[in-house]
């Protein structure tokens, strides 16, 4: 035996994606490279912003001894500072550097987390349609995710929050603005969720956590806020980076960040600090905590992608596929369109990819987000792509539309 | 609830680190900071080499878009390669980029390899006294480490190996040069080690790995080789960094490479790229991967770990404390002195780093390590420390010889 088979049953169910990375290598191949439209992954394309660019050749400048040495665990402390500076801003909270750990990105903060908090057996709430890896995440340290599924507008259903709910719920997720919908819990879905926790929790003999993971904060449209999860939920964590704003996701940097409200707050980033340890993260890259420090309010324009949806947008009104109109981030999850009555009744997210894909155009499953009869496309893709596929969408759903399956 | 249970316990267990690491800003305010003699870190001081300064200079200039982007989870292939030339050169195996994965530190590495083999309840054999943070990285995934007592000059004992095997044993882990005691297991231990192997492993149906830990290869004294793992283990893997060598432990990034004579060779491969992935590694850093393809190879002088080592062990000779003769790394395994008869009969490591600390010298408890009776003394401080200790040394010794426990 070489690989363990819990592994190897796990890389087979989330091959999808790697299949789908190969079906794009296969059809630039064969459709010629301005033939094939990949909205399929989350990759931030706008260019570093140019302060952040000077900062980083700044940083390498300064050479001091030991400056790629070890630091506590945790993190520098005028970095952990400076996180605590920005969440301050963004939740209107006063956050202090010791509530701060830095991280590996989001997914290493998450996992630096959940390690701390979980029991085996524990499970974590997340409205779905939701981030598939929240899935490994949270298994990695024995607990078990359990999607809910949120109302048709993908706004919170208290009520199926409300059943999924278990003595050893020990947690649930929101992430917002969300990937794949784009959606913001709005402060009042929020304020009617704490209720609930707070009822079911005191039933239990304790409250469950708010886990907020919010690596699109930054990326708004049309005006939209995400509100204060410290001012709602005391025993609330969030979990972020800087991939996403600041087009840095390689240089997996990242934070922990414990409402200073939440009981015990100052014990648990500690033992964050120490699972960060013992996970083999050890620390967050030396390199980049000293960037971010200085780099961490650095504004980037984000004005082009609110465009690119706009083309998107007319593309998909254009070929008639619905699609739910984000608030932030960069997708759009859409509706599988309905299939003429004669071609039978299929709602198959997977299938309308392969359709799709004849056609040159890359999509994810909404099914792996844990919701049926959607697809998600990432718009963070060159305005060409976007116009171009135009003509192939139109043909792509036409096609849909007659095959019986 | 706030911290889980165990990690609570896990963290009270390995807090005398932590301990240490107060008492020693304790004493430092108590006795002035130059009359304390701080042996306890294992934190290379050497400054990181001037070529590699430039390297990294040198990649901050480079601003190509996407350059802090996510790339395939396993790594750069460019990097990947590199690190293939390297390990080709250190093990006489012709080993390309596809066997490699970069990872966040050899911890990391460590971590993402243990995730992709251990079935849970698997045990991981590793020859005491031993790193003890590997504890932590084996439970992580289920597994229980396994320490195996070597013999009194830290060769193997196969003896021991061959009692502590069981069905359900998936690998050793073999540190070498072996911090806490700077040993080199030979090439004529190991190859009787996978002669055994094989035997227990045949009866079991499956070989047992070798996971080779190797961060200290490159610091070696008196012409020490380290012999290759590959060329006498098909079914091995090699977890390191570049922490030690070149002294950037804090940027994180080190690599697993597997044996290609492995069976399932790639498909391990394939999988740590997974495990990456999922336990939220994500990726290694993308800057020090850009960094340590163009600087693998870059010499550091080590000559100076080898002055301070002959400065620390004259210091030791004259306080009577007996030590281990180190063939690499950067660490003195040093004997407890012996009681005087009427004080009693006591090896407590622990016990005798209190005296230590009276008279300001910190040291780690070689029970730390698996092993009583020992302390560790890492000799990459100042030579003035080492110089201004031997005082402190002598006359901790005979107040430890007097001391009735």
């Amino acid at each position: 035996m070489t690989v363990s088979p819990e592994i190897e049953k796990t890389m087979e169910s989330s091959s999808f994606i790697r299949k789908m990375f190969e079906d794009g290598i296969r059809l630039r191949k064969i459709l010629g490279e301005d033939k094939v439209y990949d909205f399929s992954l989350g990759n931030p394309d706008l260019d570093v912003p140019e302060e952040l660019k000077a900062i980083i050749k700044e940083v390498a400048e300064d050479d001091t001894k030991g400056c790629h040495g070890y630091m506590t665990n945790a993190g520098y402390p005028f970095c952990r500072e400076a996180i605590g500076e920005k969440i301050s801003l963004e939740q209107g909270v006063r956050v202090s550097g010791e509530f701060v750990v830095m991280a590996s990105g989001a997914a290493g903060a998450m996992n630096v987390l959940l390690k701390a908090v979980l029991v085996p057996g524990d499970r974590i709430l997340v409205p779905s349609p939701y981030f598939s890896e929240y899935t490994h995440y949270v298994a990695n340290h024995g607990g078990r995710l359990v999607p809910v599924e949120t109302n048709p507008d993908f706004s919170l259903n208290l009520e199926n929050i409300r059943n999924a709910f278990t003595g050893n719920t020990r947690g649930i997720i929101i992430n917002s603005p969300n990937n794949p919908t784009g959606r913001i819990y709005t402060e009042e879905e929020l304020i009617a969720l704490r209720s609930l926790l707070y009822e079911l929790g005191k039933k239990n003999g304790d409250i469950p956590f708010v886990i907020a993971d919010e690596p699109y904060r930054d990326i708004l449209y049309d005006g939209a806020v995400v509100p204060s999860v410290f001012k709602i939920f005391e025993k609330s964590v969030i979990v972020s980076s800087f991939a996403k704003n600041l087009s840095i996701p390689g240089e997996r940097i990242g934070y922990v960040a414990v409402n200073p409200l939440c009981p015990d707050g100052k014990e648990l980033a500690g033992a964050c600090g120490f699972t960060t340890r013992i996970l083999g993260f050890v620390n967050a890259p030396a390199f980049f905590q000293r960037v971010i420090a200085k780099g961490w309010n650095v504004k980037a324009d984000y004005s082009s992608y609110a465009e690119r949806c706009s083309l998107l947008k007319e593309v998909l009104d254009s070929a008639g596929i619905e699609y739910f109109n984000p608030q932030g981030a960069f997708y759009l999850f859409c509706r599988v369109p309905a299939k003429n009555e004669s071609s039978g009744n299929c709602e198959s997210s997977q299938a309308f990819c392969c359709v799709l894909k004849k056609y040159g155009i890359l999509a994810v499953p909404g099914v792996g987000f844990g919701r049926e009869g959607y697809i998600r496309l990432a718009f963070c893709v060159s305005p060409d792509t976007i116009k171009n596929s135009k003509e192939s969408f139109k043909m792509a759903v036409e096609d849909w539309k007659q095959i019986k399956l």
